[in-house]
């Protein structure tokens, strides 16, 4: 094979070390917060039919990874999970409601922006309610509590902006926007939030709208406030308000204002009449999260989570209708961020230090005690404790040593020793002048593990003072 | 989108509610058991460029799943970790040694049998040792002892078949076979397990052998036994152990010996010369897991474990060889064998149980108290407590006593007592007689989260009485 191909795919890389332990201590915090609210876990293949994903992503569509036609189905990448989660819940008609949560990665043929973060498979964290038996907006208000606490629990200050969709397409009607332009009008807004008004009403222009409609868009487009502060002022604007669907929307919104204060999370909210979210499948509430200017911050990533309501996804299915509110969080981007702030350790995580190091010295004639060093990492292993040898016949004193670094205990083999049935276990590391002339206490195979534990135990105190 | 496509794709399933926690569970225990060992985590994508994979597996390389052309690289699924644990230790020159293990599904479009755990994608568990730090065969035992530990935590009796590609390969050279038919023959003699002897023999006439030479390799290969008992048997078989690569894998057996019986794990090893495995790149030893007959399970499933030594393969990359040993866990028939043990508990896991229930009472002209009860559960999810209420306006008391089922604690907000920053707390399903009438204890919001701690607390206590 040639050379050139050993890579790993275009906007895909590998986990292992202190980056894999990073992204599962993000797994881990957003895992116990979600589960706090009563979530559980879901698990779903990595392709499904390709009928289930067709018409689901508007123009994002052409970034699915199909699967070659070897003779079978057709099948393609999940591009996301929420539409796998959709299909299931249109598979089981037993479920009357449910909060799930998947962690996975998804597929997505973009081209990869891998220092912001983005990537071709990257891990996404969905939690969603589904269900008819929960009233108006109070699943969405506690998945913007859920929202507040996962990034709490990262340390990150984040604003969620959010916006109806109701009030969007009410708006845009109002304006004079034909109601077949209506989403495409709509993606050119969404980019507002990094692209200059001129621009946007350009595009718009190119779609083929009336100047005066552009206009009339632009007014309301760029606004955003708080919500009850934006709330008050649309309320008043009675062109808008009369229409049905922007009433329906601001009042879904009311009521939400009501339940943010109610979970103490109406701050982290921002009404942008601006987000519009591409994806075809939103029916009412959606939301972006953004992280807070930090002029101490060198990576700039976009938004780490969004989502929304979709009450007719599940129906599409041709099954039954489920109401659905959820939240995607962007896992690799939230690793970007956490990671330009972890300070870079120098230790090598690529090994994991074992409790106790089994080693062996003797004279010339001395043979390494290789499978006598084994019966005693097996008695420890038979007792839970990690114990580690030289994978060496005859290994060197020095090796050993050089082995050991890190690890609180040794247990030392010698000839004598063996031969009466003995071993010396030793603290390894303890910093004081006597440590590394002391030999260790003898003690008997029988007693060894119990001594083993009382001396971790022993270690792990110290290192507790050390730490405080 | 038509009906019949609301399904997943052939050889897949969903994970969900008590079998994800079952899969959990054994991911867990076998995890523990490798940390135990030194291994760490290493996770790679779901694909990688074809070239990666071609010329690996042999026969099995037509299961591979390809990726569309859709402009861009050639890509494969992943057919097992073993290939892009060794594409990773080529790319990574600085990597001396490591213990890595990899949990993940692969992909294989083979004919499903779901009833056996065979499914196209599925879990596998794997753990490796690479580097050329190791003398002879110490990893190798150390995998079986691993082997050892993964079956007993799981309660499960079985038996490691071995065998060495050198004693087999230097065994058909002996017989007479050309040296371009030995992987062929070597497939065919794979099939003893399954399949009689005449069958097999009439396999290898039809791939042109000899019928002399089939008959000679058919009185080694139907031999099994314990390993120092078949080690001895070769050992005086001068025909057999005069040939080198007989000679070096019989050495390297013998080794095996001393340190399986230093690690206590002898006495699950059978020697079996029938054993070949299909895959191109092992180089040494070979092993299968097996489970031990038995008569009152109705599952059987195969081998549920397999792996061996490869020490070319991470070569073929071109950068540098590093010897490798390792073991394929069979996560998915694990699952199997364990799900047909279990009792079919009743309890519906689609559900989490809350610590907390926060409901509310009132008569006639009662509004239900929803951002009452919100601010309630926002005051325990800051403590981090489990708190839940109804997802309705106005709850009907008969259907908030049915959700805080299986819930310690009940909060409950009447009118009265909300206006005098109150709530009552009480204990759920104590049993006692008294307990439906009591009406719970009355306390301040302000000492809320303290009290439901204690009794939190008690209930716990209770329940540990009742266990024990």
């Amino acid at each position: 094979m040639s050379k050139n191909s050993l890579k790993v795919a275009k906007g895909t890389r590998d986990w292992v070390g202190r980056d894999l332990e990073l992204r599962d201590h993000i797994f881990r915090t957003i895992s116990q917060v979600l589960e706090r609210h009563g979530a559980v876990q879901l698990d779903t293949p990595v392709f499904e039919l390709r009928e289930v994903l067709s018409e689901k992503y508007g123009e994002d569509s052409k970034l699915i990874y199909d699967l070659q036609d070897q003779g079978g189905e057709s099948l393609s990448l999940r591009y996301d999970l929420t539409v796998p989660f959709a299909r299931w819940l249109a598979m089981h008609t037993n479920v009357q409601n449910i909060k799930r949560y998947q962690i996975a990665k998804v597929y997505r043929r973009d081209q990869p922006a891998v220092a912001r973060g983005r990537m071709r498979e990257f891990y996404q964290c969905d939690f969603d309610v589904a269900g008819a038996s929960y009233d108006a907006m109070v699943p969405d208000a506690e998945v913007i509590r859920i929202i507040s606490e996962v990034f709490s629990a990262f340390g990150l200050g984040v604003t969620v902006k959010l916006n109806h969709r109701k009030v969007l397409d009410g708006l845009f009607a109002v304006a004079g926007v034909p109601s077949n332009k209506i989403r495409t009008i709509s993606a050119a807004v969404d980019k507002l939030d990094k692209t200059p008004w001129a621009e946007v009403k350009e595009e718009m222009l190119a779609k083929g709208l009336a100047e005066a409609v552009a206009d009339h868009i632009g007014g309301y487009a760029q606004k955003s406030g708080t919500l009850r502060g934006l709330l008050d002022e649309l309320r008043k604007d009675t062109d808008l308000s009369s229409n049905t669907d922007v009433a329906a929307g601001l009042a879904d919104l009311e009521l939400l204002a009501t339940y943010l204060e109610a979970l103490n999370v109406a701050d982290i909210v921002s009404f942008d009449l601006s987000l519009a979210r591409g994806l075809d499948y939103y029916t009412g509430l959606i939301y972006e999260v953004v992280t807070k200017p930090d002029p101490k911050s060198k990576v700039q990533v976009g938004s780490i989570a969004a989502g929304g309501r979709y009450d007719n996804l599940v129906g599409m299915y041709g099954k039954r209708p489920v109401p659905c509110v959820g939240i995607s969080f962007g896992v690799d981007r939230i690793f970007t961020i956490l990671d330009a702030q972890r300070e870079k350790a120098i230790f090598n995580t690529l090994s994991r230090p074992a409790d106790v190091y089994i080693m062996a010295f003797g004279g010339k004639e001395f043979d390494g005690l290789l499978p006598q060093r084994m019966k005693v990492a097996t008695q420890l292993w038979d007792a839970g404790i990690r114990g580690e040898y030289a994978p060496k016949v005859k290994p060197r004193q020095m090796a050993q040593f050089n082995a050991s670094d890190g690890v609180p205990l040794a247990v030392i083999l010698g000839d004598e020793e063996v031969k009466a049935g003995q071993v010396r276990v030793k603290r390894l590391h303890t910093g004081g002048e006597s440590g590394d002339k002391d030999k260790g206490k003898l003690v008997s195979l029988d007693g060894l593990v119990e001594e083993v534990r009382s001396l971790l135990d022993e270690a792990a105190l110290d290192m507790a003072k050390i730490g405080s």
